[in-house]
């Protein structure tokens, strides 16, 4: 038995939690509690579901002093920020219920008995159902919201798939009290029992993906591992769905007309998102698209000088530190050049760097370090010399989360730049920085692959409750048979589809 | 270069064709030509791809004698079921077009800007948008609705994604002349040159799935095809998703009231349906849950005389024939035992097979045979005893496209037999047969693995649309630069979700 460690970053101390790390026979039995929860869960009243949400997030919020402390402890992260994280995971919990009771996500469709030119078509009632137990695995960098009580756990609650969550190693103590508070609502609103676990180590998520009874994954996690679970959820004898989030470089463009009216905004704006956490974002600008020529100097000189006042950070723990150190490491041995590159930091301990270069070498094959993400606070500029220099290196880019663009009101590039963007990633930044992911009904936060592992799905917002459903569809099914919300007299008030008609909520 | 080759199952005739088997250069121009068209596609306006789709529908119309005529004799399938499935497919274009022109599969949704409990909100429109130049593979049994001019091409150009066509071997010459009335259909409403390709061969499918240009693929056939192709996309150096519509055993249940009060009128159904187009339709139901007992007696005997007056069928080819006449002799050699059991036929001729056996056996684990889809006019019968022998038996099937049910009004074994088949299929039929698929928005057509490769998506109805699609978030981006479907004035007057609340079309 592995008894579980939490490190704090900053100090380096150590300290055993009471649990150990769970055993491929802990995680098969979560699973296959989750799993007999799974008929009982995806019957409830939906009114019933959006309370066990919101009473998840007032559990949360009780405990918020406690929650934020440990978290501080094990991701030295500011507690300002970790105060609004944990704000936000409970803003997201009581959204998903708003989510719930909208209940336009079972997108109920009901085609009446017809005679088609087809001849007789029979009813069909098409509804979506929740998958069943699914797994989630909380990342490192959100130790609220991308973690044990984050948007993965609630949309896939949210869609009435019991929960198995795989605690991340970098905030054991965080993970298992956000955990606990998960259980008090459940508990108080009656939930049925083995809705929720919780599993400890590595050798738990990959017996996680493995478990028979977990129906999808989701993920937000770096590539390596992404894809290393994404594999082996593909090798299961019965494969599932896999969501993985695994973030991107995250190209911003600055065009010359923006550069030349606002260096002074854009460059603090650049350095600010690209440090935001360390760095330490999925949606941090990695690569930064500046025109050759004076305006442009004046806008790397403006990032630089913002740089530059910054201290050090501590990182969210020493493996990612050193990850980073050999990320600074592989772009110093490039052609890039270094614009500031201050003292590489030991242990969890790490300072800002930006390097920057030229189109041509950032396209070169060989210099494949520059176009990878580099999780921490670092960034690349590289310096563009024309519209076609500028659209080449964007095409060399990878796919990615989020495309920034900074132009002028009426700017020439705007179209062409927007477009290429919306071609190679999920959510467009016009005059904004990527970092800030707002939990709303329109946020996408997935992109093309490599950035995620499934373009068509979103981790955050509305959107995010679709990856844990599959329609049904009944056919000449009689009301006393058919779920509540295919009900011919729509006892749930729902808006659907009839006849072809969208009818909103009556 | 390898002659493409038309043969007529009836006959064994064989007939060259004027084409060659596509090359591999040849197949990476067709996906090259469209991706360069998608830019172009993806931007005409809705009512231009609707008139397109129409456009399409009314060239095959034009030329119906013809096609049916070569599908007749390349297929060896009746001239009525040809012809009814020419206007089937004809009528799918027209229903994708009604799809686009209502819009909502672009799920426009808008969060105008605000100060929510986290801060300040920036405004977030969200649109799908095409995912670029996709493959489709044509099937054998259907040469209309699932091949050339079937569901995967109509609602992949619905979605705007220019499609690269790889043709089914056993029908060549129909695939050849549908394309060219797509194509005629493409022509006259201008659209882009390269939005559709055809190509041939068996190694054209491999290098359609490995065209790095090529974005997605749909495959409707057989789950060792399938589970081929669906690895190679996975194995790409940007894996692409895979939609394959794999088949499946599909159970249908008689409840004992069912049996006791129609087993005249169910068994000769059942007998129509298993056998309906030679039994190769993969909503074929191929277990047939019948009570032990005198009612169930009644039953199969009535399938066994409906079986028994029928002629032998010629299959769509020699190898469909031959590989159904493997399925026959595994099943022979297990221990259930025939009940009809006919001429096993030569080349491409067959003769329909029922076979019975009891639930122990049915679950044995060595039994496999009896369990997996056998492509042709058999079934095999299992005789339950109980609520739980049948209930083990329906969980020892493979989830499947449909799950049948035969009851009686009130009958008390409906709703725990429909609370399984909605665990384990896509589509749920009450006292009804599962071959016949409609046209509509309320069809799901696709279940779990092993039927399908992705259970959330369908391959026919309008949410068949939703698999060429992703989603992509403008972030504070005025209306100039919006595409017009998230423009403030909702100038292609759409149904939207705005600030959380739906509209209808306005």
């Amino acid at each position: 038995m592995t008894t579980v460690t939490s490190t704090n970053p900053s100090s380096g101390a150590q300290r055993d939690l009471a649990m150990s790390e769970s055993t491929d026979a802990d995680v098969l039995e979560a699973a296959r509690r989750a799993a007999n929860a799974a008929d009982d869960f995806a019957h409830r009243p939906l009114m019933w579901r959006a309370g066990l949400l919101q009473a998840m997030a007032e559990e949360l919020e009780a405990d918020a002093a406690n929650l934020v402390a440990l978290a501080h402890e094990e991701t030295a992260l500011p507690l300002p920020r970790l105060e609004g994280e944990l704000r936000r995971t409970a803003f997201q919990l009581r959204f998903f219920a708003d989510v719930i009771k909208d209940g336009s996500f079972l997108d109920p469709t009901i085609d009446h008995a017809v005679d088609s030119p087809m001849g007789p078509l029979p009813d069909l009632r098409r509804v979506r159902v929740p998958l069943g137990a699914v797994g989630v695995f909380g990342s490192s960098n959100f130790p609220f919201a991308f973690s044990v009580p984050g948007g993965d756990t609630a949309s896939a609650l949210a869609a009435g798939c019991p929960v198995v969550i795989k605690a991340h190693p970098a905030h054991p103590a965080t993970s298992q009290a956000a955990f606990d508070a998960l259980v008090r609502g459940a508990r108080r609103t009656e939930a049925p029992e083995g809705l929720l676990s919780l599993v400890f180590g590595f050798a738990a998520g990959t017996a996680l993906v493995d478990a028979p009874q977990i129906c999808a994954v989701g993920f937000t996690g770096s590539v390596g591992a992404g894809l290393a679970l994404w594999e082996r959820a593909n090798a299961r004898s019965v494969p599932i769905p896999f969501f993985g989030e695994l973030g991107s470089a995250n190209p911003l463009v600055v065009t010359t007309s923006a550069a030349s009216e606002r260096s002074g905004e854009i460059g603090s704006g650049i350095a600010g998102s690209m440090t935001l956490g360390a760095g330490q974002f999925c949606t941090k600008p990695g690569l930064i698209f500046v025109p050759a020529g004076e305006a442009g100097d004046v806008l790397v000189a403006a990032i630089v000088a913002s740089l530059e006042e910054l201290d050090g950070f501590t990182m969210l723990s020493t493996g990612i530190a050193d990850h980073f150190r050999r990320g600074v490491d592989a772009i110093a041995s490039t052609s890039a050049h270094a614009l500031v590159q201050r003292d590489k930091g030991e242990s969890a301990h790490a300072s800002c760097q930006l390097f920057e270069v030229d189109g041509e070498s950032f396209r070169s094959p060989g210099a494949y370090a520059l176009r990878e993400e580099c999780f921490g606070p670092l960034a690349l500029v590289i310096r563009y010399q024309s519209e076609e220099d500028l659209r080449d290196s964007l095409n060399a880019t990878e796919p990615a989360l989020t495309f920034s663009l900074f132009g002028v009101d009426g700017d020439p590039d705007a179209s062409w730049l927007l477009s290429l963007g919306a071609q190679r990633a999920g959510r467009l930044i016009l005059n904004g920085f990527p970092t800030g992911v707002g939990v709303s009904w329109s946020m996408q936060h997935g992109g093309p692959w490599p950035s995620t592992t499934n373009a068509a799905a979103t981790s955050v917002g509305a959107g995010a409750i679709e990856r844990w459903l599959r329609p049904v569809t009944y056919q000449s099914v009689p009301d006393t048979l058919l779920p509540p919300s295919l009900q011919e007299s729509n006892p749930l008030a729902l808006s659907r589809r009839v006849d072809g008609v969208w009818s909103p909520r009556s």
